[in-house]
């Protein structure tokens, strides 16, 4: 009696593994393969514990400046939270009635079906189309409940795919609810969304990012948005007082001067990721046009095989041989690894081991 | 129509300012005045940036073997949060249903009635009985809703007074609901409660601590909570999957293994407390017996005067002077200042303000 009900039910969010074997190939969680920028070891070297002893800044000051100066907007629609997922837990919380649901594409980020069951508000999946591509998404629920929340991964998760900007453009014009575009994997795609939420029109469109993938700062937990100063003003009103420590704040900072190391890292992501798809697809693998640090590939089967049994068998079968990928088990993704893009030598490595897995398969 | 009503209307919480200013005096906050372990500089300069590239400890394996330890516990029933705030967030999501109530005494910590409303609940104020003491908490609403948790600060903020422990006990047995007792100040008290929490036969009691106070690591937002089992694990539920990050982890570990230099930092802070209160008795003030690292303090006034205007005067007064101390209006806490105790001259030089300032009030 003393859980709350929905709490008691709750299917929770199951992250990818984190083995403690150091020597694992780890391609399992879109972590970034190279370190983060030399400024951070600086900062978290320089760091006087003196700023320990008092409260950090609650309204991040001197980051607000610098993201707004990166996104060419201004301080008052940047919010900065405890890593995206925090971002996308306290949206949920000002963004929607207890009557209203909660929407994002299905396949996508998982955790977002959770966050509206711990919400405890409906949510509404919209169906992608074929090959996981763009389609109208559904703002009504089944039981009549508007979608007030609309979560749009882009480039999706795990699907890799960059949706058409102009469908997005399309989309936030005509929809009433808060559209929230988690750009987390934004800085390996062609485009990006920001100048839609810097626009000075704008009224429902928020974009996120997070340091986790790009700037290889996983670690730390630090996302932020921008959007519509109401709406990110709301975002404030929610959050905790104090919800990234000071340490953090310094970090983030000292990443956020070092956008060049990221690109550079970003780069080479791309270069790889390129060529491990070639080299998938030249083994009868399907792969898409992936615009993230990751592929969702598609192992190539006899006809009439049993293509799910196959790819969860060569995700066992990596893992034997300590080589960490995803694999999420459902109808529209449990035919595919989700591979995230390592160093050369990790995906050469991957490479080889896929090769003799498919000959023990095959034999 | 984008943003929640209740969001829309709410009453923000309030924290102390952070002025700028180094060269302020700042008793507003509850900081603490000494600096954290020399372990945690330490901690910091090693910190293998490695490790940012990595999402963190998700369960906090090391960290909550080392408090189970600390408080003779085991590591199930020890829940680590951002900062004890987000515990009790936390704890309003998994511990209260939207028909029922959150519950508290009132004068206390005032986020409770935000989180209440954040979360869209009823709050239900227990009035204290005269001088701060306890009185028997209110466990129903006016409208008849129950209060399913009740938070209990113990000792007691702003009001410095920790309750008879055996009154506690006997509310906990006789509770349906989750007693979640908030010892941010219990290093500076004379008892804990933290041994009703680990007790086996406990199935209510949460007892709640942060690194924020005695450890001298209110920027570094470290707060963890131990109790039954179950509703630890309710809490895992309900967070975010990676809500503290790797430098956090490693810093409060490193801070959690000298506790000698905490409790050392403690004794000190409690003989300056304690001659602090006497000094402002000797003036004709009305000090309560402090367990804190604060005391909350009446000024004196002939008799008629309305000592509401007069506290708030010497508030506004001593922050002319750069001494920042807290004013929280209300009929019950109005009449008195929060001053969070520092070093001995933060102290001397406080006592020597306030001698000008009353006397320039008096002339």
């Amino acid at each position: 009696m003393r859980i709350r009900k929905s709490v008691e039910e709750l299917e929770p969010y199951v992250p990818g593994e984190q083995p403690k074997d150091r020597t694992v190939i780890k391609l399992n969680t879109n972590e970034n393969p190279y370190q983060p920028s030399p400024l951070v070891k600086k900062a978290l070297e320089s760091f006087d514990p003196e700023f320990l002893r008092k409260y950090p800044d609650p309204v991040f000051t001197d980051l607000r400046v610098r993201i707004a100066e990166i996104h060419g907007t201004v301080p008052e629609r940047v919010f900065i939270g405890n890593g995206s997922d925090e971002v996308l837990s306290l949206a949920c919380r000002a963004f929607v009635e207890n009557d209203e649901a909660i929407g994002s594409f299905h396949p996508s980020y998982s955790l977002y079906r959770t966050l509206a069951a711990i919400r405890g508000v409906s949510f509404v999946p919209s169906p992608l189309a074929p090959d996981f591509e763009w389609a109208e998404p559904v703002v009504k629920g089944a039981d009549g409940k508007d979608v007030a929340l609309f979560l749009l991964t882009n480039p999706n998760a795990p699907t890799s795919v960059q949706y058409p900007k102009e469908k997005i453009v399309e989309f936030a014009s005509n929809y009433r609810g808060v559209l929230l575009i988690d750009e987390a994997y934004g800085d390996f795609a062609p485009y990006s969304c920001t100048d839609l939420a810097a626009a000075s029109g704008n009224c429902n469109v928020i974009v996120m990012r997070t340091l986790s993938k790009s700037f290889s700062l996983a670690g730390l937990r630090f996302g932020y948005c921008i959007g519509p100063a109401d709406l990110v003003e709301a975002l404030y009103k929610v959050k905790d007082s104090y919800n990234v420590d000071a340490v953090a704040q310094a970090v983030a900072l000292a990443a956020l001067h070092d956008l060049k190391w990221m690109r550079g890292n970003a780069a080479k992501i791309c270069r790889t990721r390129d060529m491990f798809s070639e080299q998938l697809r030249k083994r009868g693998w399907d792969v898409p046009e992936s615009a993230s640090n990751f592929v969702f590939a598609r192992p190539p089967a006899k006809s009439g095989a049993d293509i799910h049994s196959r790819a969860r068998e060569i995700f066992e079968r990596l893992k034997g041989r300590h080589i960490y990928v995803r694999y999420f088990k459902g109808p529209e993704t449990g035919d595919r690894l989700r591979v995230t893009i390592g160093t050369s030598s990790d995906m050469d490595a991957l490479l080889c081991a896929l090769d003799e897995i498919v000959g023990e398969l095959d034999s």
